[in-house]
């Protein structure tokens, strides 16, 4: 297996090369699409499909295709989200968001053609292995597991509660639904994508996807606890956002210190669902640390 | 064959049945996507993949999740472009427009919940035909060209020339790129998807292109026409929109008698594309006279 910066370095050297070109008169289309997607960011997600489908002896060629969709519908949900409809934010890391640069109507465009190009190009990886039924199959699997976590029953039911929960009353239900879907779901589809595409056992997944589902849920109680204590500066855009938009999360229900022990559980619960591979996982082990650690 | 008001029935009755169950705390998701999808409308798009899916043979219990998916996509269209950062519009098919009745944030994730959910009802088909390599083949085939057609070489890039042709200088060529894009491509795509679940064969699959492809043209064409001419109470909208916003369209840049005299050679040349299937083709026939005809 490739360290983390490796697997963010291929993701990041081919992130727009399955961006189907468009004629000159939609130009600003892909170029606003792609400004979104090269202003930065962690790159977790892709690398995370690429490791796991690498760990369990798959093609990381093969896995390339859908680690960019699934960065497309990262991308998307953040360029939507900015809007000044929804949380109106003027700074994504540390950039001006899409809407800021593009206007509104073709920021609900390219977050639109991310999300549609995502679906294009895993329908058209599917189609490309069709003389292989095993390939075929497993192919189709990786692209329903990404579009479902992505749906409204995964990301965006998440991203729904997130944006009612503004008027209902903040309750642990309903941070832990917002946690579980609107983030959690889109880490989990990676680990499970990457790891079908190469073949994986029913075990495999199993307990990978509770490394991913723990993992995830502790990455919201992070960004929870950031947007409460975090750095302006580090984090790229403005904190404080939750208590101002009177959003329900984490430590507003919970508190901070609970916060931060629920985060150590969840990365515990994580790292342990990994126990029986050993040395193997270690790549997954550290990626839990570091993620417990992040200033942003 | 069945009539297009059969087809229509059958859709009607289905079309929210492959919509995922959400939990309560996304209930105003599914709400909202389902408001809009039986506020009404032609039905013309999924109605023409059923059609074009009985045509050549096929089962048309298989292309219905196809046909209900591509009218989700049409929707989602629909609710985005009426957004205020769009075409502002209050009214759609008589009744208010999503976002008047749920908010922009709603509406917005409303036309990401729909376009979602096509791609994940597709690709979920697609696997359900594991077991079958020609099934599974046919069923990728038409998955892959509706998310194409409905992207952004298709649809999405259409929208954008419509949204920046307000912009740009009003000429032919970014018209017919407009017609052919925002409006033809997700004409194309259903009946290109039915004949390719039925298994039809290139010269088929050519012949329906060239008819879809120009019925597509003509009906935007007579949309344009409509804006200019028609009468808001059976469109169920305001008329001279167009115009109001400065926006690129056939009227405007050739006149409204050249633009019917189009209007009736795009009619043509399609039901010429199907000459060489004699009678057995007068469904197709027949709805690009209806088309030529229609008021709203």
């Amino acid at each position: 297996m490739l360290s983390f910066d490796d697997y963010r370095t291929i993701i990041n050297e081919h992130l727009t090369d399955f961006i189907p070109e468009t004629d000159s008169k939609a130009a600003v289309l892909s170029e606003s699409m792609k400004y979104s997607l090269r202003v930065g960011g962690k790159r977790l997600r892709p690398a995370l499909l690429l490791a796991s489908c690498d760990f369990a002896g798959g093609d990381i060629g093969q896995a390339l295709p859908y680690a960019c969709s699934l960065e497309y519908i990262h991308t998307y949900s953040l360029i939507h989200d900015d809007l000044p409809a929804m949380d109106n934010d003027d700074l994504r890391r540390g950039k001006p968001t899409n809407h800021k640069v593009y206007g509104e109507d073709i920021a609900i465009l390219a977050g639109d053609g991310l999300l549609n190009t995502a679906a294009e190009v895993m329908t058209g990886e599917v189609l490309r292995h069709s003389g292989d039924l095993i390939g075929m199959t497993r192919h189709a699997s990786a692209a329903h597991e990404i579009m479902s976590r992505a749906g409204i029953r995964g990301m965006i039911g998440g991203q729904t509660a997130d944006v009612k929960g503004e008027y209902m009353e903040a309750n642990a239900d309903l941070v832990r639904f917002i946690e579980l879907h609107k983030t959690a779901d889109l880490l989990t589809a990676p680990v499970r994508a990457g790891l079908m595409l190469a073949g994986a056992d029913d075990e495999m997944l199993n307990d990978f996807t509770s490394y991913a589902l723990n993992i995830g849920v502790a990455f919201q109680v992070l960004d929870d606890i950031l947007d409460f204590v975090g750095d302006e500066k580090l984090i790229g855009k403005k904190v404080g956002k939750d208590q101002d938009l009177g959003k329900c999360n984490y430590v507003c229900v919970h508190g901070l210190e609970a916060a931060m022990e629920e985060l150590h559980r969840l990365t515990s619960e994580a790292k342990l669902s990994l126990t029986k591979y050993g040395d193997d996982a270690s790549f997954f082990i550290s990626l839990a640390d570091q993620l417990e650690n992040r200033e942003y």
